[in-house]
């Protein structure tokens, strides 16, 4: 075989790499357990006409074939492109077998073939977490799985994470009580702020939604409205429009953020920010973006909101709402700046040392003892002087080096157990021995500066 | 949408199955952990040529294609098909980045376009753990390597699992000492001793490998040596071969079945079985295959062996050992037959119970007071009758319901939380009160006899 070269948009991880990514993604999953969220996994295949609704990401599509199939067969498989399409047909299959309101996170890589660049990548990870209804989904469900979300980022030791809230009905009812007919379309130019000066954005009202200037003007005032409390209210209402959709969406905002603002701590910032609009036309509430400072060139690491009709067959119709994280759109930059690094690349925080070949039963002995108490530990593949051992430990960044000593006359052992960074060495019994609880496993390294 | 049907070959879980997958991930991890293995995960893609090999798999590897590429693009990617390609190919992409000898584990789905049946699916989860060293990897970790995972699936609630060991230099010097050429050939037919009678493959033997009658008897003989412990060693010695790879076969054979029934209790049954060869041709030493009681219709659940050359980049060759064992393969069916089934489809082990909508900043206190102290639970969706919030536990298997109640006139709260499985009732504080230890998580029940 030749030299192997990475494949672009399918990053991967070194050990200590994924060290991190496996903390980060056990704490975000037991914080969802812990608000009652249940697990599950969906098979990474869907039918193409489940996958291909006629948006941006159809292209991105990946479809399956079998490398033996007819040339001329019809490919009807597609790896998903995101949880949500998964989610909602696991929810129409299943649902005989649910309790509703489903509450449910799911952790699993998605695809997409778009242009592989820092943040997007072809095989990514994410982390969903998401309520489901049958026929209704009261609406406090929303501040609650939001605040689920800010409690699990929170606990993170990734950079200050910034939820910016909107609430579709809000903007709905703001374009209607103005006068305006085209909300969608309304919604999809204000969504050109990120890019287009404010001026052009009112051109495009008047030239593409048939507003007038005044409307135009606005539009933008609301758009520009973002503050990290419910004074937005007033400033709304100071605008002088009304209308019953945007009383509801004003009320609904201002108790997400509130809700949100009760379990952020120093690490999330919740802020209501009247331009998030999401494209995505499936959301009819609650919207929010997810933002990371110092890292707000990977656009939002994440995202979602309230979708009233998350899945229907015809009969029955599920509401839902849900957030999602990118573990690799976040994780990845992380790591590749140094931001986030693993402490050592094995589970291992002892290496029990071997003198010779023949005495390797004692040091398997050893490290059974230890590992009957939880202690991650390894026998050295092969015998060396003790120096070698110890460079051995370092070079896996392991903290703790067992010598055990068997005495020529009588064969009784004494052991040894050397912290490699300290130097210190202490006499120590295998069945009582323990490392310091910061040492039992990998920990995530953090540098307060990106380089 | 219409009524969505399963698609075969791509089992689901619903969540209380989920939880037993969860934690069956959980338990082997945590003890490849313990022996000091590092989890790696590799993207699930891998170019065409590095997956079909012209092996028997081939046909049934699923090509990846965008569904906007040029109709007469060569597809290049494929999904891979086990953990050992991709895993061979990650460290020579990665061999700069690694420290040898490299103890790795790995959990992930694999595909396969087979035909679907019992036990045989199209999306199935493996774990895989191996040891591979850099020009040499010494023959004790093969003893290790087994060892682990006899140690981890012995403390799964599975039904008793056996490993059964061969060494593939004991077959190949036993047959070079009886003077048949063909060694490959010869392990071929005798490989079809589960399917064929034994003088049928007695006369495949002699027609096929051109071996005389007497040779075809004698690894029949060899083939039929299936026993609990060392005893093999005198019983192939006693059919009279003599090979110096003979003997360092039975040597490596023998080890293997010592060191592993050492660790196993009584779930985990060990034997050399010397019928046991592996289809696959690069296996070079230790084989073994993994069998459940009660189950033998599955055939192995799980398997691996030595193979000298992993992988090689042309100037440095990397040996390893390891084994894999079959998740999807041995849980989905022990799921359908109610063997295992979870004890609840939902993490949370308290209900707390809701009075009336207003009331609802109470219930959630409650709830934040017991997540602190790492107690799962929910707040009922909608205030109901203290009957209703019950039943609605219940059915989700959650143990306890709390109940809030404020004083109408000193408005001071009074608090209780109800086991609803005895009906007992007692007050509480939710600072302090916690559930028994085996209440706080979804736990794994098992039933003794297969429906």
């Amino acid at each position: 075989m030749s030299k192997i070269s990475p494949l672009s948009g399918f990053p991967e991880l070194l050990p200590a790499q994924r060290a991190v990514e496996r903390e980060v993604i056990a704490s975000v999953s037991r914080t969802f357990e812990l608000h009652g969220f249940a697990n599950i996994e969906t098979r990474v295949v869907e039918p193409i006409e489940r996958l291909a609704k006629g948006g941006e990401v159809d292209k991105e599509i990946y479809v399956l074939q079998r490398i033996a199939a007819e040339p001329d067969a019809k490919a009807d498989l597609g790896l998903h492109f995101d949880l949500t399409v998964p989610f909602a047909r696991y929810v129409l299959e299943h649902a005989g077998h649910l309790q509703f309101p489903f509450r449910r996170f799911q952790v699993q890589p998605a695809w997409r073939g778009e242009r592989p660049q820092e943040g997007r990548y072809r095989q990514f990870t994410q982390a969903d977490v998401d309520i489901v209804g049958r026929d209704e989904l009261p609406f406090h469900h929303d501040v609650e799985v939001m605040s689920v979300m800010v409690d699990a980022l929170g606990r993170l030791p990734i950079p200050r994470v910034s939820f910016q809230f909107n609430n579709r009905k809000l903007i709905q009812g703001f374009y209607r009580g103005l006068g305006i007919d085209d909300v969608t379309e309304a919604i999809r130019v204000i969504d050109k702020l990120d890019k287009l000066p404010e001026d052009e954005v009112a051109r495009l009202l008047v030239e593409r939604v048939g507003t007038t200037p005044g409307q135009a003007q606005r539009c933008l005032e609301l758009a520009t409205i973002r503050v990290p409390d419910t004074s937005f209210v007033e400033q709304v209402r100071a605008l002088g429009v009304s209308d019953e959709l945007l009383d509801q969406g004003l009320e609904e905002l201002a108790a997400v953020v509130e809700g949100c603002r009760a379990v952020a701590g120093d690490r999330v910032g919740v802020e209501a920010n009247l331009r998030i609009a999401r494209g995505l036309d499936y959301y009819t509430g609650t919207v929010v973006e997810i933002f990371m400072e110092g890292y707000e060139r990977l656009k939002s690491v994440g995202g979602g909101g309230r979708y009233d009709a998350l899945a229907s067959d015809g009969r029955t119709t599920y509401p839902g709402v849900g957030v999602s994280f990118g573990v690799s759109r976040t994780l990845v930059p992380l790591l590749a700046d140094g931001v986030l690094s693993g402490s050592r690349p094995v589970p291992s925080a002892v290496l029990v040392a071997l003198n010779t070949e023949d005495e390797r039963a004692a040091s398997t002995a050893v490290a059974a003892a230890l590992r009957a108490r939880d202690i991650a530990c390894e026998v050295a593949p092969e015998p060396a002087k003790f120096g070698k051992q110890i460079r051995f430990a370092e070079r896996r960044g392991i903290p703790f080096v067992w010598f055990v000593q068997a005495d020529a006359e009588t064969g009784q052992q004494s052991h040894q157990v050397k912290d490699i960074r300290s130097g210190e060495q202490v006499d120590a019994d295998p069945a009582t021995w323990a490392p310091p609880e910061a040492d039992l496993r990998p920990t995530i390294n953090t540098e307060e500066t990106p380089k």
